[in-house]
């Protein structure tokens, strides 16, 4: 599945709610933030190098990728409805992060 | 530009700087929150009828695709050092979803 | 209880437990990071009109009451682990905003 | 200062410039939740032992300290529009931690 068939599965899971109504921008940033928030607490208590195998313990990567998901559905539906090509968006950052951040010569 | 391209891109551009040593899960995670707190900021006195036509301005439809890419790019490279597969976990969360909210009959 | 009293209490409370060594400034971040997106979670539907009167729902009060209250504790343990004096931090800023944002004469 | 001398002054900020409009408790947990990112952003590539001593570096410490004191103030104000005590829903909140986690005898 790729991003563009998520998005569309996503606005026909809304339409076929009525979910429409609760999704301006400014309430899907609130959701994605909270989302952000429990995928944090995942490795709050984490040290790094714990974190790096977090996923090595099933339960636990159950969680982390059922919170990843759901970040990524409330970005992908905020990007939506703002009506901003995410892929694209995503590109030109990492072009703009290229130019900005020069590789040192060895 | 598919996701996997911009994963295999964010892989590229962080071993060009030797940054890999910086992006554990938890570093990550917290850049990722990081991004979404300046995101969620360009929201926070818009009115939600306001939130729905903030990117007709120019300016902050700039600022908006620039945090909305950020954003991307951290979940992006958080999900690649967990080995987590994004679309298969975003479509399963789909999937779950569309079980546990069901369409009430018309 | 003032603020002095609530950070007292949190640090036997950690001591006691043996939790001192988790609870470094970026552990602390990331804690308060999570509750706050908890916090953000509850008024993520609401209208800004029915955020104004969440609290008439006892239910809801008590949620946000406790949401509120996790917010504060870590904000007074991550002041006390970095040794900042956060009353004299707000203080400060306030008194810098006053200077920031002058008050349009009428 | 007091944390009611905080409240106080901040009521006095927001009356005086009209910005009491803007205030809902669904913009404030917005704006909390920005100024959570911005003071997690400065954490998020330091070690946990380096966030330990992130206030040796005086540049760095008045970073952190401005961003604590953003925390607080909106924090304030948020519990404040709500009608909460932010004092007494913390001493309530150590008080059912303290059951919820008892001491281990040892």
């Amino acid at each position: 599945m790729s991003l563009d068939e998520i998005r569309s599965r996503l606005r026909q899971f809304a339409a076929a709610r009525d979910w429409e109504q609760f999704h301006t921008p400014k309430n899907l940033a609130m959701a994605l933030s909270g989302e952000v928030g429990e995928l944090t607490a995942l490795f709050q208590w984490l040290t790094p190098e714990q974190s790096v195998v977090a996923t090595h313990d099933p339960d636990r990567a159950a969680k982390i990728e059922d919170e990843l998901a759901d970040v990524l559905l409330y970005l992908v539906q905020l990007a939506d409805v703002l009506g901003v090509d995410l892929l694209a968006a995503g590109e030109a950052k990492i072009a703009r992060n290229e130019t900005r951040f020069p590789v040192s010569p060895s």
